[in-house]
């Protein structure tokens, strides 16, 4: 079978790629070739690999020629980001939801040609879920929590899942979305992102950098590592409509941690020097964006696929560990004792 | 103040324009200038007003123009109808989803020449509910009930309310969306439209011919008048976003009424001759889409607002009754005694 990913290079993207090519098969049937569609050429190690064919440079300008291909399967997780979104509007509508719509519109001649409608898995976002006057948020938000996205970029993602829904009782495709909760320890720097700190107040003081905390340590969110996200998204590619629990969009499950939580793990696999570089400087701008933001999650959809979020904080810090070990970035780890 | 109507030909639009003829003003100003838009030409008495200017034409085509006249405010209405989405799903992407972003650029405008953002209300549709595998619909769906469209139409309804919300929070337009019930009773021929018998089961007997009711007698529906409509829209259009309760998309009133119900207050009005003029002949298309939609609703962020619904389907009857008397339509009402 064919398989396409849009942001095949990015950071989900590449480990998809990754847990694919090593499984070597999908809803039972072997993975022939793998597209990787991104912006930039994905890691070395995965174009080496005779199955992968990339494709470089913007969605899309690619759709038209992806529309020949006759995928089986696609997983949709090219997006530009939320900072992006606020800071050009037309951008994002062009990247999010005119993108997804040429690209659905690309799949259709699959199911046009006579063959199965070919299947899609979206990367949906919690940045659905807002506080709205009329509906303040539950402390966790559920798979049937009413959506009020807050920013633009949850605006497109709701919107795509509703598209996507509407594709899919057309039979034009076969399509799933699926919410990603904060996914942390994203390597590399501070990327400007409201929630970058999620990450950087555990990747910088393991790299023996101090970082800057901008909310209190009350705060409370919904995060995952990304093997487990990864894990969730094949999951829902896999799973029956019927076992799915239908079209609308699921959440993938969620470690739900304070701040404080998150800093205790840290101290708890890495030792108090390390959390000792970790200081709280307040940031009004970005505590007021993080205020609209769910402080937990819940996926009861997810758990009947068998899906589970990560044991703990802790777990997830290990995982960053052993991940930055098995790629040799002795860097990432050198304020590790 | 110059107010824009699109679909403003229409029967909903018609009325619209009227009532603010009627009433001169509308948030305390002035109406000098109503445009009309739509495909076709308004109703001749609403083209003689002074105020009046029609534009005829595709509204696609029209945004651009559309631009420049620096509308404070818009209810927008043109749509492609259920039925219309189902049989072309390009045409209803186009004419809902593309032609609505078009006119919130165009809008946009107002807000970037300096001038306070042009106020806008949608008329959203009871269509985004539906019943899901994961989440039936409860008996009554209310404000906060979620969303899950089983058409076209529902899908670009709610894509275009959150899309709204996303312009209005950005500051570009200052967007209200109004889930419109479904109105009752409709004058003119029968339509194809699955919902179209809601309407002829009171209509054709009161022109004294027979009509065939494709569902049970206990199917129930939230039904409005025009009348409580058009009083819904202006309401919307002059609340402030504190009033309403926020950006996210509210239910206007109904009555949920079944079918039976709907028929016993026919004869209470008109007799039983003309009750006796509806005959039950299942059609298991049209109650397979019907058994789908919402049996009732609920609206009480509207009735903060201080709106209401008919009293009874009798007072929706009456109403349509004293419509065809004003209008010298005698035909529409040969069948009563």
């Amino acid at each position: 079978m064919k398989i396409l990913i849009t942001g095949g290079a990015g950071f989900i993207g590449s480990r998809l790629a990754r847990a694919l090519l090593d499984r070597g098969s999908l809803a039972g049937h072997p993975i022939d070739r793998l597209v990787l569609a991104d912006q930039v050429a994905p890691r070395a190690e995965l174009a080496a690999d005779g199955r992968v064919e990339t494709r470089v440079g913007v969605l899309a300008a690619q759709c038209e020629a992806l529309a020949a291909d006759g995928f089986d399967g696609v997983f949709h997780l090219a997006s530009a980001v939320s900072g992006e979104c606020e800071a050009d509007f037309d951008l994002g509508l062009r990247s999010n939801l005119d993108t997804t719509r040429a690209l659905l519109d690309a799949l259709r001649g699959t199911a046009r040609a006579g063959r199965p409608p070919a299947r899609l898995v979206f990367s949906s976002s919690v940045a659905v879920f807002g506080p709205d006057p009329s509906k303040p948020l539950p402390e966790q938000v559920g798979d049937d929590t009413l959506p009020a996205p807050k920013t633009s970029y949850g605006t497109h993602k709701l919107m795509c899942e509703h598209l996507i829904a509407d594709y899919s009782r057309k039979g034009f495709i076969d399509g799933r979305s699926a919410r990603l909760m904060t996914v942390t320890v994203r390597p590399g720097r501070p990327n400007g992102a409201a929630s970058s700190f999620f990450s950087g107040i555990v990747r910088e003081p393991l790299a023996g950098v101090e970082s800057i905390c901008p909310v209190g340590p009350e705060v409370s969110h919904p995060l995952t590592s990304a093997a487990r996200t990864v894990e969730g998204l094949i999951a829902v590619y896999e799973a029956s409509i019927e076992a799915l629990g239908g079209r609308l969009a699921l959440n993938l499950p969620a470690v739900n941690a304070t701040v404080a939580q998150m800093l205790d793990a840290l101290e708890a696999v890495a030792g108090k020097a390390v959390r000792d570089r970790v200081r709280f400087v307040r940031d009004e701008t970005i505590a007021g964006i993080v205020a609209n933001w769910p402080r937990g999650a819940t996926a009861a959809r997810a758990a009947r696929l068998g899906l589970r979020a990560d044991a703990d904080f802790q777990t997830i810090i290990r995982r960053y560990i052993d991940d930055c070990r098995a790629a040799g970035d002795d860097a990432a780890l050198k304020g590790l004792a």
